[in-house]
């Protein structure tokens, strides 16, 4: 597979570029702040050392959620845990755990960010649990030699909007916005620093010796709402980390930290590092590709002409070859995020089949996934714009 | 000469231990956090890159502070600065200063402690200017693997109310927290350590890989109350830092980052390390020595038991050589700590000279010492106590 990072949140690497076709055993790097290579996910497991998300777990989960299992699971868009059984055995056992994901806010949103997002609106629904969500402005301030704290300040608001807006519960959806949430988070952070050495961050980040201090410093910052709720409350609660896997090396560390501080190892879930619209799902990352994401800020037309001019097609060269071959589903990079979208299997699959058997072009499956993105992202903005008064609300409160 | 740190704040490196001579041309090492060697300050102020306080600046103070010099710098207790002329300069054309120092809270106070505090309570009398105090517990926290938060929350209470009894001004002097005012200085913070790459910071403070990343981000917030006051008034005020020398790495890459940020260059005065109790004056750094100093939660009784026994004695090894050779008061703890804290001028010189033609014995002036020292600390814990109540009031309003 390939990666498009960040799909959800801390994450800065770039939108992805030109196509490529994968090549096997071929070198990858996956870190918080870069992805080169395609990315193989079954070595990338095994290198990070989390769990693969077998069937046996995704049974497990789909039982403590009252027997439903979102679509993204189903499809395979989440591949690997740590703890996930552990998190869900408490929780049945009367001890529920809290939900903590985030974003670094250097602009605007596309789909891609949406996915662990969904994914974790989803899982307060089930299991009605508190969300934590981070703004990560000072990560950005710092990994980003262009952004000021004034621009990361907007960021944060937009970003937090687009969160949000996907459903989250008032009353136990928490926002922290690193900056303005310093007072409460700096004290917290400076107990993970104290136990992190420099040749430790050195290995999982690849720091070099012109990074700044601040960088150095940071994933202490991104540690901090892994805790923070057992401290605010007395007691030990456990914690879910729902992500994109770029971000896991945060949490090898957070989980290495934590329990010398008397508190409990965050679990997590992760996503894939999806393929942007303009890859066949196998693309090397090269810098930032507006056109490889569909931003939640388009308009229709937008959204239409890029899909149109840009979204990689499985379909035949003509109509002709297409009535006749039929399309490839796997790399249609519409297929793809419209899978991610359409919560019924019976159309996905009716989609799959016609488009196969050539009865459905590549136009008309753009415009499907066109339409239904475009349906989407017009609730969406009306969600994002009723919050926008109410969004010191879901300030953490401290 | 030689050195205690920490004389005023921040430094960490303990008090002096067994006695020395002096070797010329002996490598030494001064950092915020240790000194190492017997200090040449001729070399020191050469390699720091600093001024020295010649006659001539110690005149230009004396003529902005109304004609008079505090007796500890008339008596070489300062030895350097930075811009310290032009700050007065500013001053005169009617664009006073700040002061800003501070103390990094990881036990009680000892007299060696207050030397600078003494002398920017005193700038703050003749210049009638705002002081920043900065409580460094989270420098202390990090640096220090035995003490927790709770220790330096305990030290900064106690050490606070030791800076403030020496007679700062309600109103003008401002106490800086750092993890209770992390909200306020961690968004600053970021902003200088966006600045500072990590082999800088290697090169200033000497970081191991075992550093850890706390440590290698903390001068960033030491660098804050440099220029918060510009922030927080929306317009550049003048800063104005006395400190004791080990701390002027510090403020070498704070003057190197703040005018990239739009801030003015902090000026500094810098204090001798002075020597401990037990020590002639030209002392090698040694562990923590308790008998060294003589600290402001001592009991009277335990102060004159500390000094009759510890304090290296000028005179000679009877009473009837001392009356027939006389004593070396250069040498002398008991005078030399005399000296900081006795203001009248003629008294030292009696003293002096009664020491050096025998007349006076080495354990009477060692009692005149006590006598002098109990009697301030006695006044000096009354007023601590007073002001207990009054602490929150010293705090910094944001």
């Amino acid at each position: 597979m390939t990666a498009e990072p960040p799909q959800g949140f801390w994450g800065v690497a770039g939108l992805q570029g030109p196509r490529r076709a994968p090549v096997p055993d071929e070198p990858f790097r996956v870190t918080p702040w870069e992805v080169e290579g395609v990315v193989d996910y079954a070595r990338l497991i095994k290198e990070f050392g989390v769990d693969a998300l077998t069937p046996d777990v995704l049974e497990r989960l789909k039982k403590s959620a009252g027997g439903e299992l979102h679509h993204m699971l189903r499809r395979g868009y989440f591949i690997s845990h740590r703890d996930l059984k552990w998190v869900l055995d408490e929780y049945d056992k009367k001890n529920p755990f809290f939900l903590y994901t985030g974003r670094g806010p250097s602009g605007p949103i596309h789909l891609g960010h949406l996915v662990p997002w969904i994914l974790t609106q989803w899982l307060q629904e089930k299991f009605d649990v508190d969300v934590y969500f981070q703004l990560t402005d000072d990560e950005k301030f710092l990994f980003n030699d262009d952004l000021t704290l004034e621009d990361t300040a907007k960021w944060t608001v937009e970003n937090a909007l687009d969160f949000l807006a996907l459903g989250y519960k008032p009353g136990k959806t928490h926002i922290i916005w690193d900056t303005k949430h310093a007072g409460v988070m700096y004290p917290q952070a400076i107990r993970v620093a104290k136990k992190l050495t420099y040749s430790t961050a050195k290995a999982v980040f690849g720091f070099e010796p012109s990074s700044n201090v601040g960088e150095i410093f940071y994933t202490s910052m991104q540690s901090v709402p892994a805790f923070l709720p057992s401290v605010l409350k007395g007691k030990n609660i456990p914690c879910l980390v729902p992500m994109g896997i770029d971000q896991d090396p945060h949490f090898r560390i957070a989980r290495d930290i934590l329990p010398k501080l008397g508190y409990l190892k965050p679990a997590a879930l992760h996503s894939k590092l999806l393929p942007g619209l303009t890859s066949p799902g196998t693309t090397k990352m090269s810098a930032s590709d507006p056109n490889s994401a569909i931003y939640t800020n388009e308009t229709p037309k937008q959204v239409r002409a890029k899909v149109m001019k840009y979204a990689f097609s499985g379909g035949q060269a003509t109509t002709a070859e297409h009535r006749k071959l039929g399309g490839n589903p796997e790399v249609d990079a519409s297929y793809r995020w419209l899978s991610l979208f359409e919560r019924d299997d019976r159309r996905m699959e009716k989609v799959a089949e016609d488009y196969r058997s050539g009865k459905l072009l590549s136009g008309e499956l753009k415009q499907m996934f066109v339409d239904h993105i475009n349906a989407f992202l017009e609730k969406h903005r009306e969600r994002r714009e009723a919050l926008r008064p109410k969004l010191d609300e879901f300030m953490l409160k401290v």
